[in-house]
């Protein structure tokens, strides 16, 4: 089969690869019909993480199930089904509590390298959910953009508490940040102000449900939150990027007692507690444990309450993957989906 | 009037100040009954907070109303009253979301010096809980208590989410630790850990609730929690102290999914975003907002179904003043008591 490897930073490449076998009885095969490429693969492609040796790479996927191992109870071959990009068994104490991102058995599905035209998903009972039927072609992006970066974006809203009545700021106008202003809005939230300077960008948020964007960042951007918030700050704030400043920013920008969501990837920012203490805000975050989301996201798309597919502003042939790396990087798109 | 003035680290001292008088129609003037030393006082008088000039000092205070302003509706001349050490209108869209302690108006009541025999209280209608009638000598302490070390460690307990079916661990072992402990267990936690290598501190934390002690402290003390819960963390950690150490001892106990509360006074502490992120916990803290719990805190008083005065090993006349700081900061008191 065809799958992208990584091989150094900017060096993307697809070749033959072994298709992958069911290892565990508990694994399932996808064939995949659409992947894509992260915001956080970028950090590979960018050197900011280090890539040890050529390794596949892509971690969001839908499909429809080639094979499954003897446990697999939940999907059958022939399924279509979205899965997150962490493997969990759905049914430890921590999946339970909604932390499917953190179980106890919990494997990364992007080890295995999801941009490729089949892929081996484990742990398929707790992982993988299968929609009602098979999907309309238009209802593709959506249902993969379920995967992760819709699902990010969501728990971001969630974990800000986004909800009706509250006035929510979303940092950061990725993918990610995106479709925190749009799960924000099917959230019921009253007010969403999308921080952005991107033309392009700040149109899909008004598409999604912005009210208002603000253009400034940093100590202005807050200045200009506080302006919009009669003083106080907002209620929910999601940061969806991951930075020290934009972290500062969202936590700055959210009133005492209001809920900051932060799922953008963190590496090194140091937060300051002394500063964090007295801000009197509420701190959630991390890897988003899609998996709790899924089922009402798929319910969602497919009653066409909403699209989050229309993030993917551009889709290739799986065999040009490098130029999607490329174009995600220098922010000539959004979001890339690849079709193998 | 008499009253403690702290002219340098180390340096306390009860003196003649002029008595206070009303400034704004919406003060009251308390003549206070019992006073206290605060664990935060200690940064003063240690010297990690700088005393730039001679100032009053205390923020805790129970009393009788002496004198109102005429704006002052909800408490009387006479009247036996608690409040917090942050004057709070109640009113403000801050306070009635229950974040009295960054009310729009706030002001900090020490900067008034409540160990003295009188007391100027700002915002009276908004800060100060009259009790339903005069109390029994041996509730003075409990109502003290409730001013802020309960009231504090309360919040906590609340922010850590502490209750039913909780497993809840308490990081420090000063008033506010132990007064935690005592939160959890009223609160209804059904497993309370409490971490302390002090033996009178131990047998209190055991009198308020306390299921567990863990002597461990730091990666040791972390393993010891994760031991003792199934390997996954506590649901609720309840951060008493204040230290970079202290706080990643209390995130690294908690279970991904779960919350920490932290309440102890935070200064140079930098908190690691990535570890935070992998850590999936929630992180809510400040200074508490004690005037959202007064009335419950009073009541369960007043009924005798707790007894946070305990907390009180020492009791001296306010002319003590300076050893009752001596101590406290050399830990052979774990709270004292002022009487004017």
């Amino acid at each position: 089969m065809r799958g992208a490897m990584i091989h150094a930073a900017g060096d993307v490449r697809v070749e033959d690869r072994d298709a992958p076998t069911l290892e565990l009885p508990t694994d399932a095969i996808i064939k995949v019909v659409a992947a894509c490429v992260c915001g956080s693969d970028l950090h590979l492609y960018r050197g900011t993480e280090l890539v040890d040796s050529p390794m596949p790479i892509g971690h969001e996927y839908v499909g429809v199930v080639e094979q499954v191992g003897d446990d697999v109870k939940n999907v059958k071959p022939g399924d279509f089904v979205v899965g997150s990009f962490m493997a969990s068994d759905n049914t430890c104490e921590i999946c339970q509590a909604g932390y499917q991102s953190k179980c106890e058995h919990v494997e990364f599905v992007g080890s295995n390298g999801a941009q490729a035209d089949y892929l081996r998903v484990p742990l398929a009972d707790g992982t993988l959910v299968a929609t009602p039927g098979q999907p309309d072609e238009d209802l593709i992006p959506s249902l993969l953009a379920a995967s992760d970066v819709l699902g990010t974006g969501w728990f971001g809203a969630v974990a800000a508490e986004a909800g009706p009545g509250k006035t929510v700021v979303v940092v950061g106008d990725g993918a990610v940040g995106l479709l925190a202003v749009l799960a924000a809005k099917q959230l019921g939230a009253e007010r969403i102000i999308a921080m952005s300077r991107h033309e392009s960008r700040q149109k899909l948020a008004l598409e999604f449900g912005a009210t208002d964007i603000v253009e400034k960042r940093g100590d202005e951007g807050v200045a200009k939150i506080k302006e919009l918030t009669g003083g106080l700050g907002a209620h929910s704030v999601i940061e969806a990027v991951g930075t020290q400043e934009s972290m500062m920013q969202a936590i700055e920008s959210t009133r005492p007692g209001g809920h900051v969501g932060y799922v953008g990837v963190q590496h090194d920012a140091q937060l300051p507690a002394g500063d964090l203490f007295f801000s009197e805000v509420h701190l959630h975050g991390g890897p988003a444990p899609v998996r709790r989301f899924l089922p009402d996201l798929i319910d969602r798309i497919w009653k066409r309450e909403m699209d989050p597919g229309k993030v993917f502003d551009l889709a290739l042939p799986l065999e040009e993957a490098a130029e999607g790396f490329a174009a995600m990087d220098q922010r000539r798109a959004i979001k890339v989906l690849l079709q193998p």
